[in-house]
């Protein structure tokens, strides 16, 4: 697939590395076409990872992935093209993180909205999966960095673009994938941010994982 | 010990029984101390378990469970009377859910607060340690209905008293006992209420857990 990546910094650099090593063709788009970081990306990820713009990052895209800061997402999006992401696969990966009030953060938007919800308004034509928000870059793409069972959920309107999703997240390595519902479900995958920061100062590492323990 | 049970609903029913089977004596409080579900609760459970008002539950009590609605926590709290919560473990169970707005329901504080923080700035001389929330009734007090290994959390600014409620937890069944941090961090266990909500909607059935995996 040609896949798009929003963004620089590390989850974008991750998955997009994670995809062009499983066969896929990235363009990492960001604000200018000469940006550093996506240069720098591209070159050390090497055939199959170029950059451009965010538009024209989306425009050759069969699958875009937002993992910009939930903060700049909706600007971005704009950025990339309301034209250049209707009928695709939009893959929300962000959280609207607030770090201007000091630590813990808080969040930009939850309880009745969430940052999913905004861009599925906003891009009434995209499919948007809200998924890999809910760990680390690293375990993101490689789940075995964590040990035992553990688990990966998927939020969106669309159950064919979920399942698609789905396939691509089991490429990743991910065995249980749970679909939490509509797109107003990703309220609840991004909720658990809070926890999840607490979580990794108590535990003393980002290498941990949420799973749903069941009868 | 002597523990007081504030509320009559499902939750407060649960915990109270469970801790009159372990030894423990125990006072269901509610507003009116002929409550026919308190009456009826004390009945069935038998010696060990008596009734009464908020403040006659919370006067004679060790420690303090509020099983409480989040919505009208603040107001049995003072019923309960702050001289009657002073020195003594507040073990906060409850959950902040608005249901007037339909399901799912929304939090009515979250984010920059927690029903766990209001409790404990209104009380300032109770020791509220916040536990149990994030998990069905039944569960709270014997995890074992959840196979494998998962886990419960506590959040307070005393390190004492969480250490007494992880005995305590442990007494229910409890292993993993997750220390997030001071009061604040009871955000990121009333803010799970969410994705739990989502959850238990995909797996039609009350019966499962957080469990952190980790390396």
């Amino acid at each position: 697939m040609r896949i798009a990546i929003l963004g620089t910094g590390v989850v974008g650099q991750t998955i997009g590395r994670r995809l062009v090593e499983l066969g896929h063709t990235v363009t990492m788009g960001s604000r200018s076409a000469t940006n550093e970081k996506a240069t720098k990306w591209a070159e050390q990820v090497g055939a199959g990872a170029s950059h451009s713009t965010f538009s024209g990052a989306a425009t050759g895209a069969d699958m875009v992935f937002n993992c910009t800061s939930g903060n700049v997402s909706l600007e971005a999006l704009r950025a990339a093209g309301a034209e250049n992401l209707a009928g695709k696969i939009l893959v929300d990966v962000s959280n609207p993180l607030d770090f201007s009030h000091g630590m813990p953060p808080t969040l930009t938007v939850c309880n009745t909205d969430s940052i999913a919800e905004q861009i599925q308004r906003a891009f009434p034509d995209a499919k948007v999966v809200k998924t890999l928000n809910t760990m680390n870059a690293g375990v993101m793409v490689n789940p075995g960095l964590v040990p035992g069972e553990h688990d990966i959920f998927v939020s969106g309107n669309d159950a064919s673009a979920k399942a698609n999703v789905a396939d691509l997240l089991r490429s990743f390595g991910w065995r249980n994938v749970i679909d939490l519902g509509d797109i107003t479900s990703a309220r609840g995958a991004e909720m658990i941010l809070p926890i999840w920061l607490r979580l990794m100062g108590t535990l003393k590492t980002p290498h941990f994982n949420f799973h749903i323990a069941r009868a």
